[in-house]
């Protein structure tokens, strides 16, 4: 165009989804509400991103987190007040998890804020920024949108949640939304610049600390992944035939049938062949580690955290000194370089047997069964998706197939965030099948979502584990107490009666049931598959009674 | 005791629970979560309040708030982040809709906060005062619990809540709980001083401006319930024979068949002889009005709201002059004296004739006869709960006998609300047979607590419109837009499937059917009754109809 043209210019909800399209959104999840009704209009009008109304605003915020660590960025839209606070739980999930995304929010036009009406969904005191203050906590940023400002708040908003990954917040008041601005000129910018000097000076430290070093081991996590370092992180390991392990928040961070990895790290709580590797390297590289009570078995890790080389989403440490404006993808080539001028050393065979305890198929069916049998069924294309309750404990020991992914909430642990969550990863990729492992007790939670998910046409298997009531906290305190006791349902009966009357529902009780069932939803991969299993309400894997243990301690209570 | 015996102690867990018994509360609602088992123990062994697990603490807030409308105190537990955070858009709505309850939340231990642990269900910083940071705006008074202090502060949270009729909000660390504290002394004590001044100048303006007045009339609304002046409300009105009104959200503050009601007051929407006695009085005298868009027709109210005299919670006013220090009871005495001294005036039969369209009763149901019919079926033992959608606007300008309880949310307006709110009005009342009228999309917002419901052995009615999606956004924007369709549900199959296994369920689709369905209704007073009744998907009331139009003018939407 000729200096003289005017610029192009776009509505600020235009601009918003120009900006979500080009960091890969392709779905933006939430609930109408008579304020956000308008700019809904221009979402079905986008060409590049689908509408997903979901049952209820918690359910967006689970959907938009899961999306987000399947394709790095989320959104979610809710009106003001009620659709937004409705969400908080699950923003601040990603705030904890570090997790990518925007919640967006449509509120009453500016007119009606500035003569501060007595409106529906306000606290009918006419303080509009009540409920953005209550936002403030639980994101790394937030903007309330005004024409003038818009462009540049938008931009700082999302630059800002996908620098920190975590969430932004930014509400539009209806007229807001409609405003015309100037189109997007160019991408939009993210900070990443590297400090050359602390570069220099980090690899200088490292190489003298790797040169003193006989056993190196990787201990990654998953900031490791929610900073786009799996791709130097794997050179890394590769280069220097490494012994590596993750924490369960960073499971599924590289294939787990990569060579040198000696499974999940939990501290104390794990067998020896799994934490001996960490534990007693002469140097230990941390990569995007965060030592959490459920990640470490309650802090038993066995290695001092201030020692060895420490690589964070942003700075590098080695023995403690501190290396500043080091991005973690730099730090991993620095290492990288590095280690790959070490002579090697043999790559350790570090898969072990597969375990196979004896059963005749008819008796009732153990935790233990089911984490092996499922882990088995799991294949390179499978999307795992395991609650914070049994099923993460479970599965987080178990070995995976490269390539498959695990997605879990260890950190924030809020109960009922899977099923939500599988919404929205199963969307994210839909090349995948999504194997959702959920507790009766999380799924009553957040089980209107199950129609959702049958609307939108997918196709995961959902393992429903009844085992009456919320056995991870009687594990814990009170295993009689009935206030670990829930409703009883009838799970058989759930996918039909709430919009999903065309799955595959199955039950199984015993390993040969499960064996059965597992065969009928491999085959059945054109349809939803719902399948409850029975186990005791007191059973849990092993790991899961070993930390109860130790949280038990904490809390100060007794069994 | 003899003055050198050391005074009782008490846990702060049993402090908090003897205040809550003395406030009326005999039902706490919540989740478990493992920071709170241990003070659930004390709950459990406490004689006077019942734990009551709800399936999610939305539903819990939802509840309590419910039940605080019933009993005039309500109280939810919740565990650290992640309950508390889903707690927070039904505690911001007790705060908007002026219920007051008090939210308790359990956290880690003071040892644990004090280390900054890295614990679950924290944002993974040692930030351990985040989520009270987020709470702090929803709620009028708040404290994180210590041993020294937690008396002081106990009191002074659910003083401020009774006196503000809000929520308050307490947190507690663990260790907390189970600490040793003196045991209360004396009664709460709630502020409640008159301004003998004020009330004495109140009296001087109030008889000069009733001595020039020919037609006055009263306008009542919810801050008279929450601020308990139903009593000597009904004596301004018994003494001067008074026409007075009511706003939809005071609806059912007093009986309706109470002489000279003139029907529920909503702005120009509502027909003439419901509007007259307020728009045409040469004296109006409001006590407690909230003027907002959704209850006076999109602020198309008639009369000057400055002018006459005003009695709000702790001031009144007379033609804009204040009068401070003078709480809503004791205003309305002064007016009751003033009133019953001047010259008596024929009360006005306000009973209009109850509206009977002609129907055969096998023509398609619409809800104009649906709302008609159910006011019919309500006695005065009923608490009618009506969703903020069809079933509000269509519900709030029926008239209902003396007796009947009518329980909403117009200013805040969270959908789903009313299906959890009548766990908690049914716990708070049992004699009484709650009616929950509530469309699908609402529904599917909390579904989950129908299980709650029948757990606790509750014998609600509850009437579920079917009329495929959100009609009462259809009717503000988007009739045919796909934003306002939902997952398709067999609702008929929702109560077995839900832990409702013994629920009456009942279907309707024409006059003559829900006429047979509500007499089953009515014989079956020992079971949950669900009746699905199918409307058409833009049947809307008259009411909303209007109440759309001027909606889409402040949305600066069109249809």
């Amino acid at each position: 165009m000729s200096v003289n043209e005017p610029p192009p210019t776009v509505t600020v909800a235009e601009y918003l989804l120009q900006r979500l399209a080009a960091l890969g959104v392709r779905h933006l999840f939430g609930v109408p509400g008579d304020y956000n009704l308008a700019l809904l209009d221009t979402v079905l009008a986008f060409p590049n991103i689908e509408w997903v109304g979901t049952a209820n605003e918690l359910g967006a915020s689970y959907a938009a987190d899961g999306y987000a660590r399947v394709r790095g960025f989320g959104a979610l839209l809710t009106t003001f007040g009620v659709g937004e606070l409705s969400a908080a739980n699950g923003v601040a999930g990603s705030y904890a998890e570090r997790v990518s995304l925007v919640h967006l929010t449509v509120g009453p036009s500016s007119s009606t804020e500035r003569a501060g009406a007595v409106v529906h969904h306000t606290a009918g005191d006419g303080d509009y920024d009540r409920f953005a203050r209550a936002h403030a906590p639980l994101v790394c940023a937030a903007a309330v949108l005004r024409p003038e400002t818009a462009p540049a708040e938008i931009d700082r908003v999302l630059a800002t949640a996908l620098h920190m990954s975590r969430p932004g917040y930014l509400r539009l008041p209806s007229d807001v939304a409609t405003a015309q601005v100037p189109a997007p000129l160019g991408p939009l910018r993210v900070e990443t610049t590297v400090d050359e000097t602390s570069r220099a000076s980090f690899r200088d430290s490292a190489r003298a600390r790797i040169a003193e070093a006989r056993h190196i081991t990787v201990l990654a996590d998953f900031l490791a992944d929610r900073h786009h370092a799996r791709a130097p992180l794997a050179r890394l390991i590769a280069v220097g035939r490494l012994p590596w392990s993750t924490l369960s928040m960073g499971k599924s961070l590289l294939g787990e049938e990569t060579p040198g990895f000696t499974g999940v790290y939990s501290g104390a709580l794990v067998e020896p062949a799994a934490r001996q590797a960490v534990d007693e390297a002469d140097l230990l590289i941390q990569v995007g580690v965060l030592l959490a009570d459920t990640t470490t078995g309650g802090f038993t890790h066995g290695f001092d955290p201030e020692a060895g080389i420490d690589i964070g989403p942003y700075e590098a440490r080695v023995e403690g000194k501190v290396f500043e404006g080091l991005p973690m993808e730099a730090a991993l080539d620095v290492l990288t370089e590095l280690i790959g001028q070490r002579p090697g050393g043999a790559s350790p065979d570090s898969r072990p047997a597969a375990s196979s305890t004896a059963v005749d198929g008819t008796e009732p069916l153990t935790q233990e069964h089911l984490w092996d049998a499922l882990a088995t069924w799991v294949t390179p294309d499978t999307t795992v998706l395991a609650e914070q309750g049994t099923s993460f404990f479970g599965m987080c020991t178990r070995r995976l197939p490269s390539g498959a992914k695990f997605i879990a909430q260890p950190l924030w642990g809020s109960i009922g965030y899977t099923l939500p969550a599988l919404l929205g990863a199963q969307l994210a990729d839909p090349a995948r099948r999504g194997l959702l492992l959920i507790g009766d007790g999380s799924a009553q939670m957040t089980i209107q979502e199950l129609g959702t998910i049958a609307r939108q046409g997918l196709t995961p298997v959902i393992v429903l584990v009844n085992n009456d009531g919320y056995t991870v906290e009687r594990a814990i305190h009170g295993p009689r107490a009935p206030y670990n006791d829930i409703a009883t349902w009838d799970w058989s009966a759930v996918p039909a009666a709430l919009g999903a009357p065309d799955a595959l529902v199955l039950q199984a009780a015993t390993p040969a049931g499960l064996a059965h069932a597992l065969e009928r939803a491999e085959e059945a991969t054109d349809r939803l598959v719902f399948l409850e299993v029975r186990t005791g309400m007191d059973d849990v894997p092993e790991l899961l009674h070993r930390l109860s243990e130790s949280v038990r301690t904490r809390n100060g209570g007794e069994a």
